[in-house]
């Protein structure tokens, strides 16, 4: 029966075939259905090329749409709006676009208050600022030109980047009339132009999931600061009458000390004063900590966690159908009116040369054929639907990737290059490498060892260059030197553990040879200890551990962008409100005097905590995110300027709190799913899948078609093959490309994505369903009419 | 055809049935399988009613073992042996054991160092010692017994605890003889006691976790170590020069440095000296705490998590099966000759008799029935599984439960209590109580405030009662007593929330009364403020957030038993090594003198940090556990001890980093597993699933033959029932409990179960599916001779 059916489908795409090869002149097939771009061209010429060109160009933008998951009702409307869509997508704009929203972000460091060398006067920055904000509204003058009033206003992100250029090219024209910086806060704002450039979508990401988990967090705060709100109501009452108690003395100390002790920077001593008072206060500390510190904030992090990862699968499903609509989308366009189900090759490369304009004929000629499952020399739209995963593979001859870099030298070369890739490549040889480094190590820590006895501080500089240190960076530049001879600088320089490798032994040897000329060039020494690193590549558990560092580096990267413009903007309120404030040898007569007391040397120097420049009061923010001590430092301001200043202090910290919360989320939900994955795909190490390959094989005509740049691209080479199996296929290609997070969220929900398509594709399948019903009925009233069974 | 089979079915069932009724004496009964007990007994009258009762005795002994995970090979092995496992497993006995543990561990506070008032001579606890030891002793001479003593050296947990009370044993004496104590360090090992009583069951799993977790935590420990170890190579060389930095000046400082920098305690001052010298320096330190305290160590709390959730699954696991394991040792126990696949009712009430002897007849009726799911009167073994499930439900007659408690009184009363009934559940009461409550919240804090401001303290006690808070005490009391009486006092008194809310408002009243009458009641007020942690009912994540609180209370209780034991085992190690140590006013001429200073009245007391009793040694652990300024107590002991007592604070920080960070995985996976059982079960409120029930309807006759004692109980009733639909069964019966996290697990992971089950039933459906197989073929064999289709 199914057989059968077989013959008849594969007889009836025959009749397909048939139909459009006899008119083989593409402007003979009639378009299915003509794009915004195509519309007016096609009244007058209606089986032009050119109405095929735009068709193929728009399909293009679908798909590129859908790939940077931009908003559908933001494609270009006509032909007209396309000039300004392609500018404003073009890769240089997007440079341009993106350095100027760092180097807004940048000029705080040159305006007031300035880092020192870099300061420049109000004129000049003030300049540069208009325009370099010119330069950012370049982008929404063209947004506007392609979208038109009307979707202007409804893209939000656009509508917010427009206030925020109004309000700080009015301050900065101000600051240029003025000669003089006002209160600029605003500045705080100027992340936002680093959220809206193009290559800053995974940070818009996250800081987008960020701002979406605050309801939940905001609960659980409400928790947090109401049991804090009873505990310092008890602590006033029970500790309010102990003598030498400051940490209790009015309420609102009790509830900031009971703030600080969340924080647990100031843990023993806020307890000890009524410690010391009676031994039984300590189990307020102890049931305040525990409820507190222990269990809410744990659920605290459960609840970030859980948010997190909710809205990951959330986004997972929403950039999977967003995709699949862009495949839809353009696929309508490539139809014909004859057969509007199936695209052929040549319509698949015309949108290929605009979708990816640096893939061959030959590339795009192996990606349809590893497209088309179905092997009938046409794409259906389930077939075009995998487009994303293969558009981009690198496709390279295996016949040729094979052979060793060497194997072309002549004759006695390449046999020792191939001795020199056996060696290389010998496990021996590399246990032999790690035992060294072992050595390398053990050596390195009793020089130190041995220095740091003798009592000689390396600045008397009596410190000689070893022998064995001198033998040590011989043996690694050695062992480099065999490795890019063996492998071939090629797979040397692109894999990252031996491009890791060869930076420590080059800066090594620059620290060998340094300690030979310069005297002054002794501290490169300790770069040596880094190269240690490398022996973490034996055990699994370590392997895993700095595997997901690297292959989420990414990812990582994007938070560390979030936090660093959090930072930012932290820092700008606190150099606008700070300024010019110093608190060397302030707070007399507090607690935190000796802190900020310039002759206090062992435990002082906090006064160097300030915000005097955007680097410094990075590094002040930092001090507060790692939390110790850090009411020392709000407590200075607290005094010395305001006791509102709290205010900021405790905000940033609430902040920062939350944030971490999700740093710590992130890294647990990116280790987690890692594990996760490779035992439910049983796999033994995580990287047998961090390639997603596909083998294609072409016969030797199909090479020639490719090969020949005015040859006529046909499928039916596909169709043939996959109907006599005489044809041989001997040239074998294999893509190959690294698998990103969404490709293994992809896999590992796998049974959830099949549902989540079935409910999309519900009514689409009960119109088919219906069709085909229909369609058998007739075929079967039809066979009963034969007699035939 | 089904249809047919099921007919075949019942007739063949009713043929065993025939045949069992027929000679209804149970010792007619021929014994299927003897037991250890019965094996002698049987010998000699194989068919007495006496063999059955042991073999019921042994099957009860078997779901015992199944429930208690004891493993079965410590199974007492004869008839002799059984006195001794009985008196062994006595609740009295485990009660005996649990005490004994525990007063040995509070011995600690009577011995030198003891509590000023606790304060024993030698003699007196040396002799208590000795005592306690003995009734412990007691448990393994009867183990002994029943065991024998191959079994009881294969058991570890025995020998451990045989070696412990031999070591133990010995130093008390000696302790007695000499009449002073010696250096008792093995006293830290007391907690391995309290540990093998029978109802530390669950701290014992914790710990037993936490043991097994801790490989891959040591590979972590390993590459946070070895990353500290380069940076403080590094620190040494780039900071050792700069003057004024202690933090760097030795290979050790620094490493030392690093370690607690680790813990940030120590953080911006480390490094304030070098960020003085150079602004680079800071990068050197954001660096090392982002390898090491963001990423590293939320790797640590990644792997911590894994592998603590993948225990849970292996533990749920292996305990499902060992209670299968239970089921069929005891089922093989209790089926007759004739029929081994199924047991009768009778031979089910003879094992309840032994393994809930509080069960009554009916009550074993009824699980029977709810077991029964095939109703032919007989239970299967795949029935018999579910005994676990079953036989802790309370059993009530739904005709009696719906009725008020106040239903049966007089005429007029009887309908006031009604109207009561209905008020206390009415909605909008609730939300009265609720807006009162939070104006109660704020007058307090408004009082509070005002208080705190006039600068009056509490003690100078010009504070009078105000009218307000009386009243509000009032309408609490008011509130308090229409909801026990409307409720009735046992609804009222089980209900967790009634019963905060009773408790809260007894302690308010008892705190007014106090105002009113003694003038130093006054701080009792402060108890008021906990009443308003009522209002978190109103909000679902908060109800989500206590109910986890409160739902896992017993499994988070098992983790806080575990952290007290390591706080003895390290506070009995310090209390003995600083015997008699006093850090008032020492550490002269370094960092920290200042915080040991007597005169010091507002950053000092830390001497009040120490190890002179086991509770203060408690409060000390506890600051350290916390982190904040722990190296101010490592560095006082350290330089008025020994340098080497760093080795015993750093070994406690790392022990407790792995078991807070345990903390965080236990608590972050009970309330993910929540969350995600709600969503997997598509719950609304997990406190839905919180009960199991099971309702089960007996007719007349059935409650008849329960209710009377003499009858003779018979599992046909529920074969009639299934068989005739007319019997009617109007009694309902519900029984509940309270599922426990297993259930919940269980339910959660039912696939995962199943695929379990199938795996260990494989070789056994082999062997069935090859006699249906055999079967059939004969059935159809037959037919097919028959003729009939």
């Amino acid at each position: 029966m199914a057989g059968n059916m077989d013959q008849e489908l594969s007889e009836e795409i025959n009749h397909v075939f048939e139909d459009i090869y006899a008119s083989n002149d593409p402007n003979n097939d009639i378009i299915g259905e003509t794009g915004n771009f195509a519309i007016d061209v096609q009244t007058r010429t209606p089986k032009s090329s050119k109405v095929w060109k735009l068709n193929y160009l728009e399909a293009a933008i679908y798909l590129q749409e859908g790939e940077n998951n931009d908003k559908f009702y933001t494609h270009p409307r006509s032909h007209e709006a396309l000039p300004a869509y392609q500018i404003a997508h073009n890769r240089w704009f997007h440079v341009l676009d993106l350095v100027a929203a760092v180097l807004v972000l940048l000029l705080a460091a040159c305006e007031r208050p300035a880092v020192d060398f870099l300061k420049l006067p109000v004129g000049v920055h003030g300049s540069l600022e208009i325009l370099l904000l010119l330069v950012l509204s370049l982008e929404l003058g063209i947004r506007m030109k392609w979208l038109g009033w009307k979707v202007y206003f409804h893209h939000p992100r656009t509508v917010m980047k427009t206030c925020m250029l109004c309000i700080m090219l009015t301050e900065a024209v101000v600051v240029l009339i003025r000669q003089t910086n006002h209160f600029r806060v605003t500045r705080a704002l100027r992340p936002i132009f680093l959220l809206n450039s193009h290559y800053c979508r995974s940070v818009r990401r996250i800081a987008r999931q960020t701002l979406q988990s605050l309801p939940p967090i905001f609960d659980m705060l409400v928790l947090l600061m109401f049991i804090m709100l009873i505990f310092s109501i008890l602590g006033y009452y029970l500790f309010s009458t102990v003598p030498n108690n400051p940490y209790f003395a009015t309420l609102k100390d009790s509830f900031i000390s009971l703030f600080i002790l969340l924080t647990t920077a100031n843990y023993p001593d806020v307890m000890l004063p009524a410690y010391n008072d009676s031994r039984f206060a300590a189990l307020f500390f102890i049931v305040y900590l525990a409820i507190e510190l222990y269990f809410v904030m744990n659920l605290f992090l459960a609840v970030v966690y859980d948010t997190f990862s909710g809205f990951e699968k959330k986004k997972l499903r929403k950039l999977f159908f967003h995709k699949r609509e862009g495949c839809r989308l353009a696929f309508k366009l490539l139809t014909t009116k004859k057969d509007q189900k199936l695209i052929s090759l040549r319509a698949f490369l015309g949108i290929l040369e605009y979708f990816r304009p640096d893939l061959s004929r030959k590339d795009g000629y192996l990606m349809f054929k590893a497209l088309n499952t179905k092997k009938n020399g046409k794409l259906s739209l389930e077939e075009f639907y995998e487009i994303y995963d293969f558009c981009d593979l690198k496709w390279k001859s295996t016949s040729v990737e094979e052979e060793l870099w060497s194997s072309n030298f002549r004759h006695p070369c390449n046999k020792i290059f191939k001795a020199l890739y056996w060696f290389a490549t010998w496990k021996w040889f590399d246990r032999v490498i790690y035992l060294i480094i072992t050595a390398n190590f053990v050596s390195i820590l009793i020089e130190t060892i041995q220095f740091s006895m003798k009592g000689m501080s390396v600045s008397s500089h009596t410190y000689n260059l070893s022998y064995t240190s001198i033998a040590f960076v011989c043996i690694y530049c050695v062992e480099a030197m065999i490795k890019v001879l063996g492998k071939g600088p090629l797979e040397y320089f692109t894999n990252g553990w031996d491009l890791f490798d060869f930076l420590v032994t080059i800066l090594s040897l620059a620290g060998v040879l340094g300690e030979a000329y310069y005297d002054s060039f002794y501290y490169v020494t300790v770069l040596r200890p880094f190269r240690l690193l490398r022996l973490f590549k034996i055990k699994k558990r370590y392997r895993d551990v700095l595997g997901t560092l690297f292959m989420l580096m990414n990812r990582l990267s994007g938070l560390v962008i979030v936090i660093i413009l959090v930072y930012y903007f932290f820092a700008i309120i606190a150099m606008e409100v700070y300024l010019n404030t110093d608190l060397t040898n302030c707070c007399k007569n507090t607690t935190v005097e000796s802190y900020y007391a310039k002759s206090n040397v062992t435990q002082g120097y906090y006064y160097l905590n300030n915000f005097h420049n955007i680097f410094i009061s990075g590094v002040t923010l930092f001090e507060l995110t790692v939390v110790n001590n850090w009411y020392i430092i709000m407590e200075g301001y607290a005094h010395h300027v305001s006791e509102w200043s709290r205010l900021y202090f405790m905000c940033f910290y609430i902040v920062m709190m939350v944030v971490m919360n999700i740093v710590v989320a992130f890294v647990l939900e990116l280790f987690l799913f890692r594990i996760t994955y490779r035992r439910a795909m049983h796999l033994e190490d995580i990287d047998d899948h961090l390639k997603l390959t596909k083998e294609i094989s072409l016969s030797v005509d199909e090479k020639h078609m490719c090969d020949q740049p005015d040859s006529i691209m046909l499928g039916d080479h596909i169709f043939n093959q996959a109907h006599s199996p005489d044809i041989s296929t001997p040239l074998l290609y294999r893509g190959e490309r690294t698998r990103s997070k969404e490709d293994f969220s992809l896999r590992m929900y796998q049974d959830e994505v099949m549902a989540w398509i079935q409910e999309e594709n519900h009514e689409r399948e009960d119109v088919i369903s219906g069709l085909e019903e229909m369609r058998r009925h007739r075929r079967s009233t039809a066979n009963s009419h034969n007699g035939i069974m």
